[in-house]
């Protein structure tokens, strides 16, 4: 049986690694998603996931986490916590719960402190530096750059699929502000008997589209991973761009049950993946005349 | 041109004679929508929503809202707010923001707070002595009923669609617990090309399937409005009973672009629809044999 895990952005390759250990071990889908997202969350060069991610309005790194288990569509997922070292642990551990998977802002940090998860003031020194010298500048926008969540999607050896998912969302974003990161069947999704997605860009026009959700439900229904991918992104940025005049940065990955993977995208966006028969490899996804192309890198 | 509104449970005939005021005159479906919501949340009598709502396990009646423009797709939303009259109406103010339009907690109440939004309290004495009272049994309980979330689906002479929900979520749920009303795609969907959707039921079930996005998706695709709202609905109710042994309550209704409606549930589920040529009716939907049997009452 194959195994196999995909990952979003350069800084996904350096999880997609203890993946594939794990993986390769005969080890569970839902820890090699963990444990990948996990490790990308305590690296301080990564600006917007965990410690040294990117800070909000007031100066505060404030995390959303997700996670989804394909075999039972259980989730779990915090959002707006502040003061934990890993939001995808603490995502995880909601999943099992019969009601009450998803908290927010005080509750969220509450069910944490309850439950002993590990304390961290994830503001880096040079997180701080960044919000002081770009505060003013960055008053004046209303959409920001920088909003790279990390995302995992793992298939192991028994056929389970799992989806983790961590961010620190928009750079200066407004306080409680809630992307589609934590948001099961937005940023991710997971089903072991189709496939699983998850998506990273601009939160705010994700969700309009349900794009985790919508390309597993493609898989579901005939599509390849990559077909769902590129067809749920492309759908959304077109319509996006009739309704209002542009569409802002989305990028998805997919992994089908049988182990091929997809991406779809309106930006350059890298990407990981790993599995039994292909070593880790970095591609790029890029548009070019409305196509999606892929390079390694 | 048709007008036409769906609102969720026997309170939801409140709201939508205040809709259907707005809509017969050639009001907004935007307006029409949080109107509707807003009655409902205003009245003490209604111990799901708004004023009166249920409170949460610490005795804090903590608030979610959302709403949709179906014209822009653009969304707003609040989740876990405390302490302000009309969570629908902060939720609406959000929505045409380009960026960071669903707030949580206390950043939620910020917004509020700055944007002169209404305050209030709104633990009723009679909810204080539910809760006194049921607290001790509730604890030893893990999924609780009463989730009654109001949804107002409109549609106006100019052709927009709207949705809007209101809820104060579980009764005893755990502090900051997000449900599936104010995550745009689950709790609530609306675009003016094809049809709106919005779901009550437990929230951790409904988010499982993003059912108000999956039946607006099916009414895009060559299904009428009650077909999309029962598939959605049975859909993940056969593919939940399958997984995890059980489905708990899920209630969607649907309102096409044309002002056909529909409704999809697992459970005795009541629902107010008035149009132009309907005059403002309560029905119950209930499953019996596998079939979905609508009456009026």
């Amino acid at each position: 049986m194959t195994w196999a895990a995909i990952a979003t952005w350069k800084m996904g390759a350096l999880g997609a690694k203890i993946s594939a250990d794990i993986l390769a071990k005969g080890g569970r889908a839902s820890d090699a998603a963990v444990e990948g997202v996990s490790a990308v969350e305590d690296e301080p060069q990564f600006h917007s996931v965990g410690y040294g991610g990117r800070p909000d309005r007031t100066g505060h790194v404030v995390l959303d986490g997700g996670f989804m288990d394909g075999d039972t569509l259980h989730y779990g997922a915090v959002a707006s916590i502040e003061g934990f070292r890993s939001p995808v642990r603490i995502a995880r551990s909601l999943a099992p719960r019969e009601a009450n998977n998803f908290l927010c802002g005080k509750g969220a940090e509450l069910y944490a402190e309850k439950n002993g998860f590990e304390k961290r003031d994830n503001l880096s020194e040079e997180a701080r530096e960044i919000y002081e010298k770009e505060r003013d500048r960055l008053k004046k926008l209303s959409a920001y750059d920088g909003h790279d969540t990390v995302c995992f999607l793992t298939l192991d050896e028994s056929g389970s699929m799992c989806a983790a998912v961590s961010t620190s969302g928009l750079f200066m974003k407004d306080p409680g502000r809630v992307g589609d990161s934590p948001l099961c069947g937005s940023g991710y999704y997971a089903d072991s008997e189709t496939g699983a997605a998850a998506a990273t860009g601009l939160g705010e026009e994700i969700i309009k589209g349900s794009l985790s959700f919508l390309a597993v439900f493609y898989m579901g229904h005939g599509y390849s991973a990559m077909e769902a991918a590129q067809k749920a992104v492309d759908e959304l940025d077109e319509k996006l761009r009739r309704r209002n005049g542009k569409a802002e940065a989305m990028s998805l990955i997919t992994l089908a049950k049988d182990g091929s993977w997809g991406v779809g995208t309106n930006v350059d966006f890298p990407f990981a993946f790993v599995s039994d028969t292909q070593e880790l490899t970095l591609f790029l996804a890029a548009k070019k005349d409305g196509k999606t192309v892929i390079e390694t890198i």
